[in-house]
């Protein structure tokens, strides 16, 4: 393991910055220089280090050195779709996507990286990559994704995407009976694929690691929840779900359980503070206060959630109830990128229209600490990451303060999440492994992965999806188009 | 005056694309070979352009061609309180904004050569600039504008910022009796300067044009509005002004003249087909229907109205109504950057959460559409820009479908418009002449920029607005804060 200094770098202190130096030994953050506020320095104080530099030294000055965001959900392989899908709702996009999924692992591996790439270049240092398994092929999709995250040095939590109903099961029925095709795998052994990928792939400690993430309660029955639960319990394995993400996933717990998704999804068991659920944008308040007991994480996914019609999620009730929301870009197929930058930005902004009360509203800073601790949170090592504090691990992102996109210069975190940086990321660090450089990944060769994807892709319009013209009709009835 | 080829290059045509070649003579658009769609090419048709070379031959090989962009609402001096802006809804946010509005005719200079620099990179081809005038400078401030955009080549429609009642005068009474301070310029000479700007500066052939900009009802008089009808009656000037951006203008409106203000506005005839207006978030079914029948056009500014809070204007119930609506970033005080493409892809899926029928939903095509020929429509010049259509100007715009923001290949335009393109502007021209190449601005020494943009400004924190404190207490009060 490296050792190396970062010297007169600002970081973000209580209000204000200050210029510091940071120490890394061992892939940690060993030490940091008392710091010097940029209030105190404008009033005549000198910037006086007081670390040793250790092991290689980099040049701080004029950059912003923040802890590693986290892509706190996505579909990594969604990127094979982008920029194509209709302007449809979840129900139907789920439809369309599925007609066309990409089923060969070699496109698994170049999504991972790609997904891993723009995570990266925005930002992020963690993924969780609610990864579409290639049916028959799953502990093989598992093992390229890995393998990708693990070339690519990005921090990965791999939550295979398993589900044990068929996907028109998702649907409410209305007044119409509904049957639907039994899914084409059994519980037990979906169950099974999730504990042999956990004994071949959970590697905390190489930053990768296994979650155990049912699809969600539009798909799942009781019995696969709680055979996560119990393999969650078993191998400590934090657990990830979709949540709620539409009005028409509201009117399906009502059919299939009498009460909402989550008094239904705290009575199982499932909510906890190792849970972290993706969208929760249809909950009511007495669903919000069970989050907040039970300790669970709302990633929020603001892009999809407009693409896909789903609604705004609210966000300012969750924070103020005291439940921990981070950020996600979800799959590249609902938003169509995985730009954190992007998701930060809209995903603070977004809610200012559903509070006049300007003191409600998320501020740049707030932003910043859901996307890196309130991430660590959601993945239950807040211990160990999401903030620059002395023990943690080092997943580090220097921001290059003197790009046109960040300047004139104001205030430097005011800028990167509310304005549209580009070309900002200077360095990035994994547990103090340096991933970036000069603004260049430094692990695989970017030039080859775009033309790998370049090679295997051609630029097509519309497509026609089969099961959508199967099921649209009953879609608009039961929602009342 | 050059003329050029684009050779073997992607545009879109009815609902495919097609391989073409584009001849541009003197400025415009002189001839497109036949097309050949991407269906038909994928069929086995072989790519046979029928047009000779004429001048500078381009390679348009994996490339889209799309006219420009208009970012068709800004105000480029903003630029230097990016990031800054504390999270403040609309009236007090412009309180702030005065309190530390930059007072340098250079500082003017510098952050229009800024606006247009990321507006052309990010697509956009013109730019309306309301401009806000350096007191007491104020034909200076229009005359180092124009030169900023002279230099840089971008299309300006430059619309200078006017009122005639002081700020407090744009929050609503409610029931406590207000006087105002009357403002610091007479009607007469406001008009007086508007007047001798458009003798000096209005030169539509040489791409800069004067608007009259009464900045909105809530500080404008009626003799205001009515001497800039005159002027724009008298001279052919296209009219531009904010509508409506924040429910206290809604509000304001029905104090002073008992009506809607776009009731009021069509009264005193301000309303045209030469008329856009910024925002119209707070506009009623009526109101809507008087915007469709006087042709006026809506300027959508999506992140400003997130992040003041203003609300989501009806953009889906104009389409419906048939009202002309385009995009802007809005002031980079309030987005806070100035990317078109940001501002298209938000001001486009927002409106999925507005109405469940996706039937209604803008395509990317559409958003494409709205960007280009409603930008035109909204000043009056459909007839020279805004489609790649021979007898056009060339103003033009270039992308490499090659970056890893754009691939995998899929729909080239769903990708623009629904991801996160960065660094994909190859090239630009306006009225023919290139002024984007390689990615980089050819016109102006774009590095030199961020220096003095550097130079000029220092990182802080939140600053103190007197200005705030005089007028929050009333301003809680009479929105029921």
């Amino acid at each position: 393991m490296v050792s190396f200094t970062i010297q007169n770098v600002l970081i973000a202190a209580s209000d204000d910055y200050a210029t510091v130096d940071v120490q890394i030994v061992d892939g940690v953050i060993a030490a940091m220089s008392t710091t010097v506020t940029e209030r105190s320095r404008s009033a005549g104080y000198a910037y006086a280090p007081n670390l040793q530099a250790i092991g290689t030294v980099i040049d701080g000055k004029n950059k912003l050195l923040l802890p590693g965001f986290f892509n706190a959900h996505t579909h990594s392989s969604e990127m094979w779709q982008r920029g194509i899908m209709s302007a449809f709702p979840l129900e139907l996009w789920l439809a369309e996507l599925y007609d066309f999924a990409p089923l060969d692992p070699e496109q698994v591996y170049l999504s991972a990286l790609g997904t891993a790439v723009e995570t990266l270049l925005s930002g992020g240092t963690s993924v969780v990559d609610h990864l579409v398994l290639i049916p028959g092929l799953e502990l093989e999709t598992i093992a390229i994704a890995t393998r990708a995250y693990r070339e690519v040095g990005i921090r990965a939590f791999i939550a295979p995407l398993i589900q044990d109903e068929s996907l028109s099961a998702g649907i409410p029925s209305g007044e119409s009976a509904q049957t639907h095709e039994p899914y084409f795998r059994t519980t037990a052994a979906t169950l099974e694929i999730i504990e042999e990928a956990v004994r071949q792939f959970h590697r905390p400690d190489e930053g990768i690691n296994i979650l155990v993430a049912p699809t969600g309660i539009q798909l799942c029955t009781d019995a696969l929840f709680q055979g996560c639960i119990e393999l969650s319990d078993r191998y400590n394995l934090c657990r990830h779900s979709h949540l709620l993400e539409t009005r028409a996933q509201q009117k399906l717990a009502q059919e299939k359980y009498g009460c909402t998704a989550v008094e239904h999804l705290k009575r199982i068991g499932f909510l906890s503070n190792k849970t972290s659920l993706a969208h929760c944008v249809w909950l009511n308040d007495a669903d919000i206060a069970i989050l907040a007991e039970t300790q669970s994480t709302v990633v929020h996914n603001p892009l999809s959630n407009l693409r896909l019609g789903s609604g705004i999620a609210p966000i300012l009730k969750y924070r103020q109830a005291g439940v921990n929301v981070t950020f996600g870009c979800d799959g590249a197929s609902s938003n169509d990128s995985q730009d954190l930058l992007e998701a930060i930005k809209i995903g603070s902004i977004l809610h200012n229209i559903t509070d006049s009360d300007y003191q409600h509203w998320i501020t740049p800073r707030q932003a910043v600490e859901m996307a890196s601790l309130g991430g660590a949170k959601g993945l239950n090592i807040a211990d160990k990451l999401g903030s620059l504090t002395v023990g943690k691990k080092a997943d580090l992102v220097l921001y290059d303060l003197t790009n046109l996109s960040l300047l004139p210069r104001t205030d430097p975190i005011g800028l990167l999440v509310l304005g549209r940086p580009t070309n900002v990321v200077n360095s990035a660090w994994v547990n103090g492994k340096q991933i970036v450089a000069d603004g260049k990944v430094t692990t695989i060769n970017v030039d080859e992965l775009r033309q790998e994807l370049f090679n295997r892709s051609q630029w097509e319009t519309k497509r026609k999806s089969e099961t959508v013209a199967q099921i649209e009709a009953h879609y608009r009835t039961v929602m009342g188009l």
